[in-house]
């Protein structure tokens, strides 16, 4: 099937790899890099090598042992297709991976190989590196949505007297600030980042439970004189050290509080990034304009309209979002499992979790160049504005003259008047100037003044100042 | 269609009503009574009383108005099912509970009648109002979770060397006691109740944003003289004052951070639970018969057949936790929405966080019962353990041959054996007693010691201990 | 706590009832009181009463007795709380339903009460009745989307060759028709309910199993000298004709597949609606303006802004379309459930389906009178499209080119161009007349005809048509 | 960081691609390899082939140039990262893609290169490319079903009166037939197969509707003489021959029916291959032991106990049953967008898609071996049918004496001889035979024989015939 014209690229790639063809959001990004198959290899061995350690440092497994078996743990030395395979028979990675570990351990030192995986089981090693790959991407993930933050905080105090119309089920409702909605768009992020920061700060823990959470082999291993409490107290605390991992209550084999913790802080997290994609496309609408994303050549082509700079920061990000909540339930409803390991909701984790924290990191890592180059266009906010001559402000001129009429009467002449004004195109001030109810109430300049949107953005500017230099936690934890 | 034997009794339901059929989890408990329509009207008023409370302490509102208005604000008053068919006319039952209510001041004094809802608008006081219905629902569901906490915490010290089988992917594994079964599930209580607890202590925020959340409203009618920053404050913590809910850093219409944390909790809660019931409805089967629930007259029997006595406690919460992860996703996805008042995704929040806050109670409240009443069977326990005659013991024999044979060469002859003695259904230490290569290595007594069950627990109780003293937070936020 | 202004109303309601107050999509609609717990009740009663006379077709009730059970099984003579509570006990409400019915038939005949649910079980009643609630739902929402279909279908047809633009990644993307849009949500409408039909026109089948799915306790009943093969036979058909249901190939207490596809073809439902709502909801907002929602008095308010008329049934519609994906994908998942009765899962469908049901029965009933109802504004269409000056038809110029420049050249071309007449707001044109690559190839004159948008709709003519008229059904099941 | 002991072998993988790791349940099969992203890019490419060969029969594309755009159109020329890396510029892999083919088109034919994508959009490549992508693997998947249902019905034929105990609620029920057991399992599958058959046959619609659905610039090309009726008849349907793909009412981008009866139709089949997976994880069980997984060397491996031989196939299937119904959920919440192509919901569709394709296949694949290879052990069955000495018959003691003390009184005697045969561990015959109330009512010898399990399994052997014998559909659609 080779073409006579020229010989295969040497990128082609096999039938089952995949290279983020499907997932743009997080093509290239270093999450991608984080969490692919390699990095969650090479999590597993380090989890490996430092359980080696852990128990030298415990007198249970000889030093050079150890040290033989972390110069092993590399991933490059295995096939990961291999394994990849080889895991079907045994329904998780690890044990396929013990015995080449094992193997590549033997070739430097026979005697270091009896000491791999010492006492241990698959899940011990499974979990603790997915929390290592958690980590590693929280922190990405992290960096990203603080460059996020500030430079939202920017736009916010650039635009804090930047007038627009607030839109409510679709429609305008009352002057706000762009300033307010930059400084909200920058208040969700910390609030998501709160979230994952106690997750990234090395808070997720180790898992340490042998076959089935008792520490059992690990301490047959160590021998008939050892103190089961002074054993495991010991032997957790160095295990943790060497990963840089917390130390759990318990083993959590079954007790998957961890990964119900993921599962809502990224779920939370693209849904946040969300709300800023979706008023981003709003805002970015033909016919709307009030702000577009940042350009560069090439992006946001069309295939077939040259005219087109599409929103395609926004989009991407819009895309992760709608993914990653339903990604999180499944995770979170794993916790809902049987016995000392479960037959099947544990496996069920793995692929969502990991997509759960790539997407994230794509969407987290879209919104910072979103942010940092969002162009706003104050010009196109005025003119929306004025778009309906007055009507966004009937609300206050409704409350002008509750006190004069009542405030439901207020209210139903209000209502007349803009759909008058709507109905005929006349300002509203004209068409409230001459009604005969507001003889002596309301004048023509009166009504004016109450009807210019940019005197009535109410506390738009003080809740700005106030966002941007709180340092209150969120209300929430 | 009236019947001539008997008149309809008074309690036969309008067809628009529900009464919890379908939903026995949470059937006649007080999350139920908590959340009903009842329950979030009067929440609404109570928001609308407060609104008018905190701006007659700001000066704003005349005392009396706002005590008229408070006076009023009794969901007694006002007619449920009118207010539900008039929400379809503006998406929202406020507009509609506003009218009623500025209806029933008005009975009382016409001027009050003029301050109902002044400056406000229907997020506000939905928003609040269901604010107030989450957390009066939080505190049921945590006292319920302690209750259940304490229950397991009892059921975990009085079987702390009660050995039982731990099972991993549906099979026996090694030996582990109930002890540390119960303290597992205790601290996944504890885990959940860690997640709720913030969000019921006062920390979910009123909604305080006027029309689009500038409080332009608000200000508005506070009069021209007023500081925006200062009239913002005041009014501001007045109403939580009033409400004894949190100040928010903004108005968050649309900036939907207390109901993801809202939803993750309740996720976590129930799933969290769900572990307890699936570990329950294993051990109740009738050939494991290691617990058994609670017995009551009539509880748990069949339509059909007498014999029965039906986990219905595990039955119930399993059905809640199966339901509530995939609601919260719903409240979580709905963050991701547009402009300033969403048009349907804040509508789309209701129900899920009404349905996933009932259930979550319902399942805490049926976990209490559970937890308090379980029966546990140590005789069935050991029973089992014996009933493999030293298999689930193997992993001991290995670990002790490994420094003998070889790791991979003892594991090897230990499967071999486990698979002759499972084959022939003679107890692997006698297969081990005769195995060629174990002559000198392994005699019959020293197999049977190893592959005692009873010795093999590992550090399971001093895990126990551990987990019933440990006063540390749970690993992760 | 009575006022002394004034007595509750009748129609205050106990606590734990809940009147659609958190579902407006839904309130007042047919679908609900079809769906609500009487509704279900009457269904399990009906189920109960048809296999009372099932049986006594095939001679094994006295015919009387049947008769008698069927004079007894109204929903009025039950006391829906008590049923509701007594669930609790049991995990489903049958138990005590029966209970309770046969102490009602017992008062019209103790003879005919021994015949009450004999040989059967709770799931037989309680699913078929479910599928009897089922079935009569879909017919409601069928009825409402051929409503929907027919008015769009109308709609489609009077804006054949109304141009506006169509609208891609947020952007103006080349002009299309009024009439196609339509004719699009029509398809979708139709392809709902192509799905929803098969299962609305009885082929949703009865249950009938008896304890474990082997009809045991039916046959034992019937007499040693029963036939098992034909009386299985007899009874099922005869209870399939009682209830106008199907007659399944097995009984089906864990084989979900009718659940299966109630929850599929209701989360299609209401995710098609869904797409409507969103486009209307673009098509609303202030800056485009191209439809309005039917206007009547009251509708679409706010409690804020006298000039708000918020699109209000595309809000419900959107509302509804975010919550049933996500109910479905919990009645699906509860397929993947042990034994021949789930503990926990066949519970936790129940109110999902239900929720899926109404929900999906409000926003049928919502889109009809969006529907029937929709203002199109063409004058606003077309101020739009001529908003760009030209830009939304550079496909055009680009392929007229393409044959002169090559693709790549003249898209590059078109593609500057366009970004010109962008930045200097000057009509593509122009700028395109003026370009030096272009003299001798497209003048002015030219440009202009072909950027005119009204000659641009490609086969959005015939596409409609062929929409319009075609009785194919949809490509796919 | 290459190690001094062996270089990294040739296959270690770059950090950004996945080998399915973390996937076992599709490692490895047929769908995988049908699903992955070099699959994908040839269906990409194979649409853009397909569509220039159309185009070439309606005369608008020269037919040599048709030919070599095929001939080009080879995924192992083009490099998969960077095409995935350029998709983030503009959202989708297309533009980049058409980029790539026009260059490598160019190479053989200059004039040619022009006609590559002509007049089309990515949206018209992609979709069509993915229902390539899904009818390709929906074949796979329905080989892998009927091979499972053909075993099953062999299990269910050879053990047709192979007693065992029905579980309800987790309890023993009454007696039922492995044989039924097994032809539901069938049934269910069958269900499944006759959901996807007509989506796998053909019936998936090509995509084509140029840059926003109306086909204008393919008629553009095709040149202003063209009929639009007859132009978009006459491609549409020569690209629907040239992809062996249907011909759709209308162009779908955002009219998303294709989607949602995919996610449906394999959510359904995960689902349903979940409820055999959890029936045999728990027939599986130490203390239950009716059936096992198929052995084979090192299937089943545990890391840490060498006795377990785990139930991997049954675990893989529950993974996968646990994932696809959420990712179903978001493909079909994404049919509920807005305009003529989505910004981010049509994006978000294509990594749950093929995640659903995977998991279904790799699902599909596992059931196949399970059921071929299920061994079935009916002394279990025996053995744990009179381990409870006869109360799994009490319904029918409870049937046969309602006659003679009316149902009620029957059923109280029998719980309360249930009771106190479970209690004391009698043999309810004994109680039974002792009892006061049934003296010359019930001898022993006729309670033992009411209580032989063996002979009330009710219909289960006719219902064995029935579904093994019937073709009649599934009674749902």
């Amino acid at each position: 099937m080779t073409s006579p014209h020229q010989p295969p690229p040497p990128s082609a790639l096999p039938a089952h790899l995949d290279a983020g063809l499907l997932s743009p959001v997080r093509a290239g990004t270093d999450t991608e890099a984080a969490t692919g198959d390699a990095a969650w290899l090479q999590a597993m061995l380090d989890a490996e090598a430092a359980l080696a350690r852990a128990q030298a440092r415990c007198g249970t497994v000889p030093a050079d042992a150890a040290a033989i078996i972390t110069d092993a743990a590399r991933a490059d030395l295995f096939d990961l297709r291999e394994l990849a395979l080889a895991a079907r028979q045994t329904a998780n990675p690890v044990v396929a991976l013990v015995s080449a570990l094992t193997a590549q351990v033997a070739q430097r030192s026979p005697q270091a190989a009896e000491y791999v995986h010492r006492g241990s089981t698959s899940q011990d090693v499974f979990d603790t590196g997915a929390m290592l790959v958690a980590t590693r991407a929280l922190r990405l993930i992290l960096t990203d949505l603080h460059t996020t933050a500030d430079a939202l905080g920017r736009l916010a105090a650039g635009h804090r007297d930047t007038v627009m119309a607030a839109r409510t089920l679709a429609l305008h409702a009352v002057p706000t600030t762009f300033g307010l909605k930059a400084a909200g768009w920058r208040q969700l992020v910390l609030d998501a980042a709160a979230r994952l920061q106690p997750l990234a700060d090395g808070r997720l823990p180790v898992a340490l439970g042998g076959a089935a959470g008792t520490l059992a082999g690990y301490l047959q291993y160590a021998g008939d004189h050892t103190d089961p409490a002074a054993y495991l107290h010991d032997l957790t605390t160095a295990y943790a050290e060497e990963t840089n991992l917390a130390v759990p209550v318990l083993p959590w084999h079954a007790l998957r509080t961890p990964l119900a913790d993921l599962a809502a802080a990224l779920a939370h997290t693209t849904a946040a990034l969300g709300k800023i994609a979706a008023d981003v496309l709003v805002l970015t609408r033909t016919e709307i304009g009030e702000v577009s994303e940042p350009q560069r050549a090439g992006r946001g082509a069309s295939s077939a309209m040259p005219h087109k700079r599409n929103p395609v920061l926004a989009t991407l990000i819009r895309s992760a979002a709608a993914q990653v909540p339903a990604l999180a339930a499944v995770v979170t409803q794993c916790m809902s499992t049987e016995d000392e390991r479960s037959a099947g909701l544990w496996h069920a984790e793995w692929q969502p979790l990991r997509e759960a924290l790539r997407l994230t990191g794509g969407a987290a890592h879209t919104a910072a160049e979103l942010a940092q180059g969002l162009r706003v266009h104050p010009e196109a906010m005025r003119a929306n504005l004025d778009a309906t001559a007055g009507q966004l402000v009937s609300e206050r001129v409704s409350a002008h003259l509750a006190p004069r009429l009542g405030k439901s009467a207020a209210k139903d002449l209000l209502t007349q008047a803009s759909q008058q004004a709507a109905h005929t195109g006349r300002p509203l001030a004209d068409v409230l100037a001459e009604h005969p109810r507001l003889t002596g109430i309301l004048t023509h300049d009166q009504a004016t003044a109450l009807l210019d949107p940019h005197t009535y953005t109410g506390a738009a500017g003080p809740l700005t100042d106030h966002a941007l230099t709180t340092t209150q936690p969120a209300p929430t934890p």
